[in-house]
């Protein structure tokens, strides 16, 4: 019987990794992950007592699909006590997972067909995702040279080169780089799309996770330090949040859209349809993430991620690594390892297998040239970073 | 900015009486709620503990995309328990609620353009998602005289029409009208699928929920009461599985599906990029879904209903309600209204204004002939659904 042609998507290089790794656990050998995506800390205690409570005492049936009023005027108060902008919750959707928002965007942005800027390195997902509902993908290569991420340059070049775009996805602080735009960038970024008909897209998973403040902000905690495109919306501009990250409430499935006036109606007639609502005991337990305690808890976190980074990038010549990406934010380093002689599937495989250390290849962000690319999760504590930074070059230096 | 034509799905009528009926609410009026398509009672105790437990000491990150293989490994015993079936655990994929196994297979199952056949009346998100995703809806008009299921004569009338089809999306107990097809006439279907090239989906989410056991069947238990499409996963079918009716676990958005062997690996690769996960807490909280104690709070649950059910039916004369479907399982009466001289929507609207009694119009199932319709859910307490009785025959008195 017929298997849609639309749903062959590649799969994962990591999930090779992470097959070989759980491989050579079982084995009785220790491995040092650094490939996964999601903070190995805990959720923070508040959002876990909220969880408990509503596990004890809540209905938990279906809420509003958009989500629970009281978790969108949240998620409203958080943009204010963040960036001091102020977001209608009507606006506010409530999504399972940064997931479930990306598949609402694509759906009600854009119509089969329609072409969709995609930055490369990316998450995969993106495109994916995009190819799956029929979008047409403009790939939007960004290297080293513009800091992996799309300049009113490089669009206007696509743009000459294929035709014209009907959206963008952008990411800051972005996957696999970690980099971010700076504020007076992205806001050139969203005019231009504004003033050519894109609707842009705006992935802010990873804010609170920075570490550095970007030049022109002047607000306080770590949510100032990455640009949002939530001051677009009005311009069309969508914005893509979620608990996963920050948070580390990755397997509790929740984030949430901030939606141009003109998608509300479709998103919220939509969303029912494809996922009816986003977890009911994730949205009670969320609403405690906005507590003083649980930001102290993410922070710390933040912390934690910041002393592992240097241990990283403090090590970057001693591991043979070359044009590493700036990181900004997020948990990762992006770096070139083609100096190995070996293309970054192989790198992988080998480091794992001769060194125990399991990292991301490349290829899974960028088709094209990620074969020189490695991912370097650093979501974890510095002593485990460094114990398998320490196998890295000690590995690299056995390679020759 | 343009927004997209494909999502432009219909919103459901159900919306405004529920929006009127939390209006009447706060005006301090009650409301006697018949409209949701949820249990009202609880998740039985030990899914609570269990997740209580995870809330507690696990690290709630992201699981296999798939779901965990313990999950797995308790819904393949399910299939042995309930229906004596062996199904391996590689082709059960644990999904983001019913929701998210049916988005995952009309991406994997059907290219845009493919034309799929959907029974009317029926779970209106069918029609939509599969619209939203560029298929053809391809309308199966089933009314009273087959007992609002389609069979292979319907389908060949149907082909004889309107052409070749892709798929065929089944649904027993249907939501909105409770009916069964017999296990003679699935096996039938299923091989007249597997005849002409289409892909079966069997949507078999209120199993568990039955009221009489089908002709032909002899297992024991309340899966028995329904036939599962399960035998006709080599031939290609799909069935859809879900934790939200039978055990009540609307709000934690656990479903699974059964997979031919032609759709692991689309599923597998496409599962990750829509959706991640299913939610891990949610996961681990499943598990003792299978024991059991909850089998058993399952159950009486079940008999609650049909306490409930009995109710409504005893007294369908009464009510001046005609041809009401058969409610071989799941919690709904459907019944044709049009002796009121009220179009459904009207006729939901004045019983809510003038006698406090929440129902949902058929439009929201039939946009064609719903409007003769209305569905009553008795997914609730003998009492309140006698309650409610009491008030629609009084007010269908007052009507004339």
């Amino acid at each position: 019987m017929k298997v849609a042609a639309r749903a062959q998507v590649p799969p994962f290089a990591v999930m090779e990794v992470i097959a070989a790794a759980n491989e050579r656990r079982r084995a009785g050998h220790e491995v040092l992950n650094l490939c996964a995506g999601e903070p190995s800390g805990g959720t923070p205690e508040p959002v876990r007592r909220a969880a408990a409570a509503a596990v004890a005492s809540a209905t938990l049936g279906y809420t509003e699909a958009l989500g629970m009023p009281a978790l969108r005027a949240e998620i409203a108060e958080h943009y204010r006590r963040w960036y001091g902008i102020e977001v209608d919750p009507r606006r506010i959707a409530v999504t399972t997972g940064a997931s479930g928002g990306f598949v609402l965007t694509f759906l009600t942005a854009f119509d089969a067909g329609d072409r969709v800027a995609v930055v490369r390195p990316g998450y995969p997902a993106y495109r994916n995702l995009l190819g799956a509902l029929g979008c047409e993908v403009v790939d939007v290569p960004c290297g080293p040279e513009v800091r992996f991420q799309p300049t009113v340059e490089v669009l206007e070049a696509v743009v000459a080169e294929g035709g014209p775009i009907d959206g963008l996805v952008l990411a800051g602080p972005a996957n696999p780089t970690g980099t971010l735009v700076e504020p007076a960038a992205l806001d050139a970024l969203a005019a231009w799309c504004s003033a050519h008909g894109v609707r842009l897209i705006s992935d802010e998973i990873y804010h609170g996770i920075t570490y550095a403040t970007a030049a022109g902000s002047t607000l306080p905690g770590h949510g100032a330090g990455a640009p949002t495109a939530a001051p677009h919306l009005d311009a069309g501009a969508v914005v893509v949040g979620s608990f996963s990250k920050y948070w580390a409430m990755t397997g509790w499935r929740l984030g949430w859209l901030l939606l141009p006036p003109d998608l509300v109606a479709a998103v919220d007639a939509l969303a029912g349809n494809l996922a009816l609502c986003p977890p009911t005991l994730s949205q009670l337990a969320a609403v405690a993430a906005f507590s003083p305690e649980s930001y102290a808890a993410a922070d710390a976190a933040v912390a934690e991620y910041a002393r592992s980074r240097a241990v990283v990038l403090d090590r970057v010549g001693d591991l043979g690594w070359r044009d590493p990406a700036p990181a900004d934010g997020a948990f990762y380093v992006y770096a070139d390892v083609s100096s190995s002689g070996l293309d970054s599937v192989t790198y992988c495989a080998r480091l794992l297998d001769e060194a125990g250390v399991a990292l991301t290849p490349g290829t899974d962000f960028d088709p094209v040239g990620g074969g020189a690319y490695v991912r370097l999760s650093f979501a974890t504590t510095p002593d485990v970073v460094s114990a398998a930074v320490d196998r890295i070059a000690a590995w690299r230096a056995r390679l020759g």
